[in-house]
Parts: structure tokens; sequence; C-alpha cells
């Protein structure tokens, strides 16, 4: 491989075992498997589940759902609030595949009545504790009137209750994981167990990668959505959902810059590439990325007291120990591992396998 | 115009009114005007800056120097630490255009040794504070060194000394800022005093938005490269450095769900939209952009108590008061505010203007 710029680069064997680990996890416990397909983006890596039997998908927009169902993908769930204004597109997807949206407002349903050409699922979006998005799952009434409302629309038909329990990444432990998967699991189940006999074909759908990849706790649930496993990053890992050899990506970056006197090296690698997100590293700074460095060929992860630090638009800004600092060159490529696997893959828009091929992204825009 | 997904809309007015304020202070102050166009990124966007006699400009990387260098610019700084990686492409660019390139190590002088195959500009990129990348200013032993590396290169010319003031950004206050630029011009004008009998050539070129659009300060210095003053953000104004209708983008947002118990308001516009910069907010807590609503045909800015307080990679949460929630639609545009336009634009990728004109930009990869 020739790099020569920031550069994502992806290992394939690494990914496909991911996603292997986890459609034996959902077979083992009777689960629908429908990855979320936001992580990677890319049509490529999407017919990898397919070749091992994957059938449907999960996307956060009206334009990746489109973007997979050229690819074939004919059961895609869009796991946002849906977004009225994009009426037309949903439309030409529903024709020639079998699409589910979500809301969690009869303003919505409102807003789409009387202009679905086509049979459409809806999922009813449910918190658990999150509140980002969703119908808290004890507020019957509202979730009573939604469903009434929903039964009034020509072509649209209610398919069951989801819920994405993003709280599970303020967890600080793999137990306390557990335990937001515990009290989702339970949640859902009682809103089943209240539906199930007016719907008895409602669905529940659950599941992000830090309770799909901790927990065994599934009892009841028809359906998990997991995605950032694909790829896994240094957010999984700091909640005790992977380990670091089981993240399949990694952003090549030049050296440019030393700051010897600092024992700092600054790479060409920034908020450009990474995105900005972060977390609480040990000595309580931010994290951007830890580094793997190159050594007769081999390939060392340095300790987390040494990291990507600091960031700019394009500058990364490395702290190393001395006697590796000395040893760095302008020009050498520092792998770094990034915090938001999601967000980087989104950034950088290719991939580059370990092996040189090259892997395709949805635009952007 | 009818938006249907998050769309970053360019205000041209105020666009081209910051232009030509820059313009006219930098001609009052007789600096060279060399703006820095990392923030727009836009081919169309450089033309308006053409129009008015701008000839030279500065860039980030020597991808953007070749995307400007298409449209016919000749003179350009990339203003980031040469990454000797490219050098293949350098040649290119330096075969039809006048190329400054930036340097703070010997090593790099040494991997581009009898690499050059045309003339190529050089600064020495100099730290006065900000300490991310470059030599202090009192270490002219440093200095000394490297301009005698550079002498040896055959087409390398020592061009002068380049600094960005990166620390104007931690400052609080206009008064600040202020001594941020007075420090800054002391010191780079001692190196100017220092050298300029052997190399009476040599040129200072400092300025970054904050200090360029506060200071008056400017004695003796050549050149100044301020970029995102194009647009300006909520940083800008937060630093003092603009006021809100300054700015000059926005993100419209569709409305995709609504919180009423939590008198939030839910946006498709995350992450991926305006990137994860942000600044405190008067309440302590992170602030990811201002909300603007539209009613019976007039805009109205919300007092900075709302605001996008919570992003996920596509959903942005905005907290609104009671009497604006109860009147806000599912489907409804609400304009946002960045906090950092330069990294918004990038992840946004093209600019539509308030008249309807789709704007292109540089591909981010």
């Amino acid at each position: 491989m020739n790099i020569v710029r920031p550069t994502l680069v992806l290992n394939k064997t690494i990914c496909i075992q991911n996603i292997e680990l986890m459609n034996e996890k959902a077979k083992r416990h009777n689960l629908k498997f429908r990855p979320h397909f936001k992580t990677h983006q890319s049509i490529e890596i999407g017919r990898w589940f397919r070749e091992i039997g994957v059938k449907c998908i999960t996307v956060s927009s009206v334009r990746m759902a489109q973007y997979f169902a050229n690819d074939g993908w004919d059961d895609i769930t869009i796991a946002f609030p849906f977004n009225s204004l994009e009426l037309d597109d949903l439309n030409k997807l529903c024709k020639h595949a079998s699409i589910n949206i979500v809301a969690d407002n009869i303003d919505t349903i409102e807003k789409i009545n009387g202009g679905l050409k086509y049979k459409t699922g809806i999922f009813i979006k449910i918190t658990t504790g999150f509140n980002r998005v969703g119908i808290a799952n004890t507020a019957l009434d509202k979730i009573n009137l939604l469903i009434s409302s929903i039964s009034k629309v020509k072509n649209l038909q209610f398919k069951g209750f989801i819920s994405h329990s993003g709280h599970a990444y303020e967890a600080k432990s793999r137990n306390e994981v557990q335990n937001v998967q515990f009290d989702t699991v339970q949640k859902m189940n009682k809103l089943k167990t209240l539906f199930i006999k007016r719907y008895p074909e409602i669905q529940i759908s659950i599941g992000d990668t830090p309770t799909c990849s901790v927990s065994e706790h599934f009892n009841n649930i028809d359906e998990i959505r997991p995605g950032n496993f694909v790829f896994f990053d240094l957010t999984q890992n700091s909640l005790g959902a992977c380990n670091i050899d089981d993240i399949a990506v990694r952003v090549h970056c030049p050296v440019v810059s030393k700051q010897s006197n600092r024992n700092e090296i600054v790479i060409y690698g920034g908020a450009i590439h990474f995105s900005k997100d972060w977390i609480e590293n040990i000595d309580g700074k931010p994290l951007f990325g830890r580094i793997v460095i190159s050594k007769n060929d081999e390939k060392k992860l340095l300790s987390n007291n040494y990291y990507l630090c600091r960031m700019s638009q394009e500058h990364g800004i490395l702290k190393v120990p001395p006697s590796i600092c000395k040893h760095i060159e302008i020009g050498d490529i520092i792998e770094i591992i990034p915090v938001h696997s999601c967000l980087t893959a989104q950034a950088m828009g290719f991939y580059l396998t370990t092996k040189g091929e090259k892997i395709t992204m949805m635009s952007a825009y």
C-alpha cells in the first residue's frame, strides 16, 4: 500500500469475524438480525452480511435506504423519526422494497396521511430511558392514540415497537450495560404483552452494539439492530463491548512535524478525518485516538498514557514516550485507532483494506 | 427553495460583505491579503475574492492547492507542515504555480532534498504561544539551522516566517484577542529585525480570523491569512470577532419529532452535518448551535437560553420555550447557526444560497 494522505484502513478478516459472531449470537437467541448499516455505509461491506444469510437491514435515512435498495436489499427499516418532507422518496422506495418507517408523534402520521402509495410498515418508537426520541414505555394513552392514528392511514401497517437504549453508552462497566439491557427487555416485553392480543403480528426491535455485545438476555425479543460492531472502536472498548484487537479500522496518518521538546508528534489527521468525538482517558483528559507504531515490520500499540490528545481541522497531536519520539521520522505512517468508527468512516468516505483493495461508501451528500 | 434534508444555506450578500470588509482592512494596513480558503473550499466562492482583486491564497493541503490551482490561482501557500509523502504532487503544482510550503523540522527538508523539480518557496513555521507546530520564536539556533538546511536544497527558496496564533481562540474577551495580536506582532517583528539584513526579501505572515477581525495592530507585518471570516460562526461571535448578523451560513433542518413534555424539538441534523464542535453556553453546558425559527415570514433568533443542546449521528435536540414548542410542527424547517463553520461546511459538502443557487465545494476525499 502506498499511503500518502490520511487513509481509513479496514482489516477485512477482523470485520468478517465481527459480523459472523454477531450473526451467530442472533441465531443462538432466535433473533432476527437486522444490522444497522449506518456505520459502514458501504454496498461491498453489506454484501459480506448477505453472504452469510442476512436478509434485512437497518439504515438511518431515506437516502441510505435508497443506496442499499439499489444493491438489492428489499427489507429495510429506516430507524430514524420519519422525515415527512421525504414522502415522495419513500414512495419510490416502497414500490420495490419492504420498508418500515418509525414515528413517535401523531403529527408525523397526519403529515403522511393520504400520501402513501404503497404498503409501508411503521414501528412506534419507544424510549426506555435514553430520552432522545420516542414515547415513554409507560405512556399507554399516547401509544394507543398513535396506533389508532396509524390505523386510519391507507397503506400504513403497524409493525410493533422499536427502541434504542442509547444510555448504554453512558455505562461505566459491562455490568451497567447488562443492567440497561435487562431494563430495556423488561419494559419492551411489558408492551408486547399488553398489545399482542390486539396485534398478534407485532414485533419488538431493540439493540445497540454495547448491549448486543455484552448481554445474553434477549427473552421474547424479536429483532436486534446493532451497527457499530462491524468495526467496533475505542468507545466500545471502553464500555467492555470489545477488545482492542476486535477493532477493524485504523486511520493511517503521515507524520508531518515533531516537537521533540514536548515529546509530541504531529500527524496529518485531524477533526475532518476523525470527527471530534472523544472519550475520557485514564488521566482525565480527552482521548481522540490510540497510537499504533510500526517498527521492524512489527506493530506496537502504545499504552494509553500516550495517545492522540489534541486535534485541529487537519492536525493531530500525539503524546509519545521520549524513547519512541526520537525514532519517529517525518514521512512515517502512524496508525490511529479511532474513538468513534461511525463518524470516522463518514468523514473519510472510503476504505482501503489491509490488502490494498479500495472499498467505496455511499456519498455523504 | 425546496429543502427536504439538512442543507447548508449561504447568504451571499453577507458573505461578500465579510470578504470586502477584510479586504479593505488589509488595504488600510498595507497588508498582503492571502485569505485561507480551507473554510469555504469552493471555486465559486474563491472567485468572489478574485473579483475584488485578491491574487494570492492560503490552503491547508496539497489536494486543496491542486483544486484551486485548477481554477487559475497561481500564488498559493500551503499553510500546513509539508507532508513529504506528497512530494510528487507538489512538483506537479510548482510547474504551473508559485507555491509556498511550510516546515518546522530539518527532517522535512532532508526528506525533500534533491526532489524538488521547480522553484518552491518555503516559510519557517514559528509558534508564538499556541504550541501546536512551529519553532519557538526565541529558538534562534534551531531557526538558523533550519535556514541553513533550506539553503542547501536546490529549488527551495526561504521566504520568511509564518505563524498562526491559535491561542486567540482561547481568549475570553476582545481585549484578550488584542493582547494575543500585540504579542504575536512583537515576537514576529523581532525575528524580522534579526533576519532581514541577511534575507532582505523575507516576509512575516500571520493572522487568524479573531485577531484580524478585532485588532488594528499590524505594524511591520507583511501578510495576513484569516479564513473563517468568510462565513464567521458562533465561535467567532463568542470571541467578539463578529456579530450574529455577520454569520453567513445556517443549516436548515427538518423537524422530525417533538417531545413536548420536555419542550424539546428533534431535528434531522446531527454530528454528520455540524461536526461535534461546541462552545460553552451561559448555563455552562455545551452549545452546538443557535436556533432561528420562521413565523409569518419573519425570522426570529431565539435567546441563548434555547439552543441545539445535544447531538447524535443524525439527530439534533433543540431546547425551546413552551410557547414556541407548541407551534412547531413536524416537517417545519428550523435554521441553525453553526458553532464552527469550517467543519460544518466540510461535512455538508455543498452550499445552497438563500436565492436557491447551488455552490459546489472540493470533494472531501
